[in-house]
Parts: C-alpha cells; structure tokens; sequence
C-alpha cells in the first residue's frame, strides 16, 4: 500500500492577472515547496481552486505538477467532482500524468440524496475504475456534507481505497475511523490547527494549507511529536494555529495567496467570485504572518 | 421588462440507459408540457442536473428546448457555474441558443468567502455581460447558501436582474425582498409547496418540479388564486403539499424521474452518483401519486 | 372544544427597575390591549420571559391575568418546562388561576434524547393530566427544537390537544399538519412576520409579538383577509414584516420592550442575561417603528 | 488559584422509583468514585440532569456531595440557570454547602440575544458575586448556543473565573484558548471521546461523563499521558471512544445510568420526558459495555 506518512502542502494554483493559468508560478512554489522535507504536494484540492478550472486547464495542471515534483516525493491529484463519468475521467487523466494517488471530495449537489448509500457506492465506482489508490476527501465547510465514520469506514473497504483527507476536525469521529478501519489504512489531518491532537490519536500526518507558506512550522510540529518530545510539539501546534486561523479558515484561498505574495512566492489573483483580500484585511493579516514566520 | 408571471416547470433532463442525453425525450416531455397554460420552461434547474452535464451537453440542451418551446412561451435557462468566467460563458451559449431569461444559481463551494460583497459583485459581472434578462437563484438546501434579503436586493438593483427564484421557503425573506425591491422585480416561489402562501404575498409565479408531472394541479392552484377564490386555493394546495414533499423535497430528481415513468411520460436514469430509486421507496410514491393525480 | 381563531398577544412580563414583578404595569397593558378585538392574551411564552420566573412568580403572572383579561376573552398560559413534574405543577397552577388553556414549549436541553417518541409521551403526559386544553408550542430559534410534522401530528391525536403555536415559519410544514390533523385541530401563527401566508393555507390566527405594540395593523391583516380582501391583507401584512424583524426577530425581548415604552405603554428593563437595546439600536428602532406607527 | 489539574467526572444525579431524590445512592455513588485517583466529582452538570431539579432539591445534592466527597478531593457544583439572579442564587447556596468551585453554563434560551457582550456580562456577574471561583461551561450538544473563543477568553479575564470546560470537542477553538488565555487558566475536556487529543494541546484533565462508569481506563489514559507513554494513551484513548460514543453522545443520561446499573452501581430512573433506554438498545449497549470494561 503506498505509504501516505509526513505532510504535503495542498498547493493554490497560480493564476495571472487575466486569470490564465499560470504555469511557471506553479512550476516554481513546487520547486520551492519540494527543497522541505514534505512527503509530496496535492494539486487541486480546495485551496487549488478545483472548482473553477475547465477539465484541460486540470490536465494542464497536472502535467506541469508531475513534471515539477521530484519522483521521491508524492503527487496527489484532487479530481473530484459531482457526477461519477466526470470524477472518473479526471481521475485516468490524473494517472496517466503520473500522480501517485487522487483525491477525491465527495460529491455535495443534491445534499438530500447524498446518504450513506449513494456516497459508498460513488466512492466503489471510483476506486474501481482508477489506476491509482483512491484518498476519501472529507471537506463539510465547502461541501456541505460531513461524512460520518460508518460511511467512510465503509467505503474504504474497497482495496484501492487506501486514506482519508479528513478537513472537518472532529477528532471523535477520526478517532472512531482509526479505530475501526481496515489496517493499513491511513488518516491524514486536513488542516494545520488540528494536526498534533490528530496525530495523537493515530493520524499519519497532514494535507495543510499552512505548508505552503510555514513548511518549517508543520514540519516542526510533526517532527516533535515524531520523536517523542510532545511540549515542543505543543508549542509549535500552538503558534501555528493562530496563524491558520487568520490564512485559512478566516479569509481562505485569497488569504493564502496574499500570504504567498508577502513571503515572496507566488500567490497571485484569485479567479472570480473569489475576492482579493482588501486592504483592511491585509493589515491584520501581515503581522500575524510577521510575527510567526519573521520573513 | 420581461414578465415572468405564472408557472414553469423545471425540466428534467432526460438521459438513456447509458446515461447519455435523450434528446428526443426532452423535445417530446416539453411538447407534453406545453400543452398546459404553463408560462414556459426553465432547462437546467437543479432538476435538470445542471452540476452534471459538461458545457457541450448544456448545449445541446438549451438547443433542443428552444426549438421545442413555443415562442409564445418563455425559455429560461440555467447557466450557474462555480466561476463567473463559466457562467458568463454558459449564459453567452444559453442567450444565442434563444433563451429569453437565464436562471442563475449562486455560487456556493467557497462558502466562507461567499458574503454578501462577493455575491452582489457576482450577480453584477453575470447581469453585465449578459444579452438576456438575470433571474437570481437561491437554492440553500443544495448549494448550502441562503442568501439574505438585504444581498439579493443589492444584487437586484443591476437593471438586468429582473427576478429570484427562492426555493428556500422563507416566506419572511420573501416578503422583506417584495417589500423593498426596485418596482418590477418578480418573485417566484421554487416549490410547489409554497406557492399559495407566496402568492399571498406577493409572488407573481413559481418555477415548480411538481409542475413536471402535475401542471394542471399547479395551475388549479395560481388561477384559483388568481381569481380571489381563496378556499378553492387552499384546497389545491394542501393536496400539492404531500404530493410534493414526496417526490421532491424527500427522495429527490430520481423520484421526479420515478414519477414521470409512472405517469407515462419519459423520467428514465438519473446520472451517478444519484441512484434511482429503489423499489421500497418506489412502493410507498406511487399510491401517494394515484391518490392525487388519478392517472 | 375551544375556539382559538383570532389574534393574541404574548405579554411581555413587566418587572421594575430591580427586575421584580411589576404586577400594576402588567393589569395596565393587559387592560390597554383588550380594548382591541383580540381574541385574548397569552402570559408566559418566550416574550414573557418565562425561564426568567420561579414559581412563584409565575403563579402571581398567572393570577394577575385571570384578574385583568376579561372573561370574554381567552387567557391562555405558558406552562412549559424541562420536566413533566414542572410542567404538570405549572399547569395546574394556571388552571386553578382561570387559564383558558395552557400553551405548553417542548423541553429541549436534551437534544439528543429528545425524539419523537419523547416528545409525544411528553405531551400526552401532559395533556392527561390537565384541568384545561393544551396547546403545542414549536419554538426552534429559542428551544433549539424543531419538532417534524409526524411528531406534531401525533401528539395532537390526544383529546385535550387543541392546537399548536407554530413559531417556526416552515410553511410547508404548516400546511402538511393542517392537511393532516385531526377535525378541529387549529393552528396559530407563531409571528406577525408570516401571518397572512399562514392564514392563506388554513391557519386559524396566530400569536404575535407584534400584537403588543401594533394591535391595530395586526388586526387589519387578519380581518381583511376574513373579508377575502387579499390585495389590502397584503399590503398590511407587507408593513408588518419590516417592523416586527426590528422588534422581535433581530433585538427580542428588550426591542419590544423598547418599543412599548416608546409607544407609551409599560416596557420596562429585562431580567439580565438580556440586556436593555443600547442608544445605537434604539437610533434604528425608532424610526422603524415610527414610520409603520405614527405615535 | 484551585489546581484543577486532574480527572472528574459528572454524577448522574440518582432517583427513586418515584423520581425523588435517592441520596442514598448518591452519597454510595460517591464513595465509590473517590477510591479511584480521581481530583474530584462534579454534581449537576449535565449528565446531573440539572435542569431537573427545583432549587431545594439543588441544595439537598449539594450538601450530600459536600458530605461524602472527602476533603483533598474537589467538589465542583454545577450551578447555572437561565438568569442571572437564579444563578447567582444556586452559586451561593453550592459556596455555603462547601464546594470548591462552581461550573456555569451559559445561559441559551434567548439564543439571538446571546451574543458576546451578553455572554461575557453574564460571566462577569456572577464570577463577582461568587464566593469561589467560576468555571465556564460551553456545552453546545445541549444550550445551542457555541460560545467562541474571544468570548470565552474576554468572559477570563475576572480574576475569579478560573477555567473552562468544553464539551463542543472544537481541538482548534480549544487551541486558541490556550494558547491566548491569562497565565494558569485552565481548560478542561468535556467528554472522554476527545480526551487525549485535548491534553495533546495542552488541557490539565477533564469532567468526564465515563469517569462514572470507566474511572480506571479514563485514568489509563491521563496518566500514560502523563509519563509520556503517548503509545499506550492512544490505546486507550481508542478504546474510550467507542465505549463513550454509545454511553454518553449516542444515548445519554439514560445509557449512562443503564450502565452504571449493569456495573453494580446505582443507576436507576431518569426523570421525564427523558426515557429510559428500551430492550433493543441495552442489547447493542451491553456488549459494548462490556467489550471494554469485561464487568
């Protein structure tokens, strides 16, 4: 079973100011991403903007992602989307540009309809037909749904169902998964302000948005634990919340990329109807960035 | 400016055993359709399917009910996308196929970022670039976002929003949004379930799912009203309730499809991961279809 | 069984400047607002403040009332508490002060727990023990408890259930209990906000904060709907809704209160943790309420 | 200021066949718990049914507590009410029975106006009437209400609040109100289920409704954590969920006083509306119970 142990940035994609895919950008934060010790990079996840990119713009992205990180670290690709047809051919597009395992979120349209039922046997369809190891993508904030532990238990039953990106940090229900799921099978933190509490419990390590920009800082908070030294850990699990808080949970994607921006890599714009962070924001925002990652 | 008074189905979108676009099978459900004193058709609703159809097949969708749709009749068409730039493009392909309004769903998978600034700026790049009429659309129990009176009246002072369709069923929205909009703005309820207690106040229509298999019952109820016989109305309408909430509100787009088959005209799949639905379900839907519509 | 039809205020609870029991003050609103054509008075509901109350407080409220509504017109009291033991105390306290019936909140500090099956053992405890008839009190906003329409419905299959005080707004809902309840069943709107809506599908009044302060126009609602004159129901409904969002749904309690102060009747402070409307809000109330009521 | 360090749990407050108070039974209860290394017992927290009690019958479990909880252990009284003035009250008549510290829900009934300023207001009067310190109680499963952490850390700043528990599970908010709150205020998890997790971010213990039942396997957990055994305190912690899910979020008060009697403990009735857990749920509770504890 492919290994999912340590951290990866789920990386913003790079847009120019005409909110044209950006390639060089994306090649770049990888390359800079790639020189720290993370197990891999995710490409189209949320806060890769997997919503508003056409499926050859996807293609496109995974390619130069492929091409960018090195074979000794993971790509994971995100390729979810709400029908099954769609899902599945993004997913053989992803494989056939070399990702090592996808992810994919749980279709979230017709809330109603999306039971234990429909989500277990959507997960089955996809697994079944991927080239790759299928990563379950729990994200309730976005998508609406937050799948409970026997759904999730259940789908990964499949074989070719090897994780779960869990992002609603509901640490009962992880634990309740860890607990119960088949061996092997592999949860990762979904967001830097709970990854110490979900490692302690058994989760192997993270997909955080805090690591495109505080790679040093996640890495520190994994690494204390790693080894056993669980205040240091603390310490830092305690800076990076903060810090999380304001970049991801508060202001999302364009925080993010602003944040990117200030530390000297690409962020660039955002694709409408997301918003710049105004300039209100911004000032809020620098000295909290400041004062954790003193660029 | 346009007038959308009176009642619209939402169209199912009708695939084949392999779940690709029976486009006979829209053509003839539209022409059984608009046999009825409906005031047109939307294409692409929530009961359409949108989220699962890629642009090529909206296409062809749009293409096929213009020419299936009686000029005296309304074509209207949704054309929401998570992007303004897919949206933007969706409704530049709707308005050339013919459409005489576009129906456009709020964006909804940045939920955090999606305030009220970020909506009404949204709502205004659409209605811009847009040949034809803007009706706004909120749908909270997929999309995950109720929008609030005050946004969608700052959406709707652009003068080429000339509507909403509201499926929340608030009717204190509703009536705060009659209350207050610019003269001519047109409110039309989104369920079947709500429609007499809209029109009371104020509502000029509905865009109704139960309108696909019980248009005359739809009807019975807006001429009742119409012509001020509240009882007969009310009638109506406690009798659309069940109805209704059986087969939209409780099983869903596959239950509309069930009932359509049922009642000979063309439901046929749905589009995974919706499942059809099952022969349980299909066992307690059916006699609370035979009880009202007698078929 | 008893007539419910027709419009009740639910009393604010008057307490001097030490929070105590302002007995005068509330003979004198109750003595102001039956000079309207109200069909009675409802003490203790959520506008009452009537977790605020110890017992015997509340048997004073009760006692008072009896004293001030004449007998013509209905005293209906709210007798709702966390355990069947209260609730019963209570409720054979108002019946011995002269209560018409009691209007009876679900318990809700156990959420979880709180199912239908409790919940209608509940009220069918209730009911058998209660010298007058019991109405259903749904209040989701404060109880956190939204009872379904099965739940309703089934509790109200006890003789001495008489109707239900719905101040959800689900219209829906609503209309599927009334279509489905037993001969006799009334429903009461639980807000001025949705009075005339309710009333077009079968509601036989309501219970209406607004009513305090605004008896006259909640009146012209519910009389020229009567008299089937449904363009003027409108238009005063419509006048409503703006104003009762001010009073109760965005500021509570201490709006209303604000409100009947201004408007020369006894409002009075608020039993802390509710705090009196501030200067800011008071800078908005006021023109609210002046612009509908012309003191 | 009280060293809260340490491990608690909220006593069920015992019954009689009758629902009278069994002080007794409490008074046994008791001198079970503290021959285990527990810091103390809590009466009248949730799992206390607190909102069950008259005011005497508060005082008479206060003072059986005080009685048989032995000096070098802590009495916490749950004392919170909807008002102020009847939580003050219970404050004082728990202070004059001996407890060493008060646990204060917030109150939740008038959810709209609970907003911070209230919140805190209401924290900081009854911490400055109170004779021992206050410790916050954010339980959201039942008030409705999730106080935030500015709240929360704004409501600490009174000198005579010392602490939190937080039965909300949110690891991030907990996070953040360690990681911003005044030197030596202490955060305390409210359920086994995320015990771990919460000591991992640094919470001293914690008021566990398990500890009734698993005093032993809830110590097993604190205490490896404490030695730095985080190996050993994940296995437990595992076994905790699963056990906690069913006792304490599944079925509540009811589960919980079930399995103190199949353990030998006196659980007996729950007061109404509150049922006791049928045949077909002890048969699924049983096993589990006895899975883990191997009674």
């Amino acid at each position: 079973m492919l290994n999912l142990k340590g951290l990866y940035p789920p990386l913003p994609t790079s847009f120019d100011d005409h909110e044209e895919l950006n390639l060089t950008a994306i090649r770049e934060n990888i390359e800079h991403l790639c020189k720290y010790d993370l197990s891999g990079i995710l490409v189209l996840g949320s806060n890769g903007e997997l919503v508003m990119l056409s499926k050859e713009e996807k293609r496109k992205v995974y390619e130069i992602a492929r091409q960018s990180i090195p074979q000794d670290k993971l790509m994971i690709a995100g390729t979810g989307a709400q029908s099954n047809r769609e899902t599945t051919d993004l997913t053989q597009i992803a494989a056939d540009s070399g990702a090592d395992a996808v992810l994919v979120l749980s279709p979230s349209y017709y809330k109603g309809q999306m039971n234990s039922e429909a989500l277990v046997k959507f997960y089955h369809d996809i697994a079944e037909q991927s080239a790759v190891p299928v990563i379950i993508y729990n994200m309730p904030a976005n998508s609406g749904i937050d799948m409970d532990a026997d759904t999730i238990l259940t789908a990964a039953e499949h074989e070719n169902i090897i994780g779960l990106k869990d992002s609603g940090g509901n640490l009962i229900k992880m634990a309740a998964i860890i607990n119960n799921s088949k061996p092997g099978f592999q949860v990762l933190a979904g967001s830097a302000s709970f990854l110490l509490p979900a490692l302690s419990i058994g989760a192997v390590g993270g997909i955080l948005a805090l690591a495109n920009i505080a790679p040093g800082l996640c890495l520190d908070i994994y690494k204390s634990f790693m080894k056993g030294d669980l205040e240091m850990a603390r310490n830092y699990q305690l800076q990076a919340v903060e810090l999380n808080t304001a970049v991801t949970r508060r202001w999302g994607v364009p925080a993010l990329k602003a944040a990117m921006d200030h530390l000297g890599l690409y962020g660039g714009p955002v694709r409408k109807p997301l918003l710049p962070v105004n300039d209100e924001v911004k000032k809020e925002l620098v000295p909290i960035i400041n004062k954790t990652l003193k660029p």
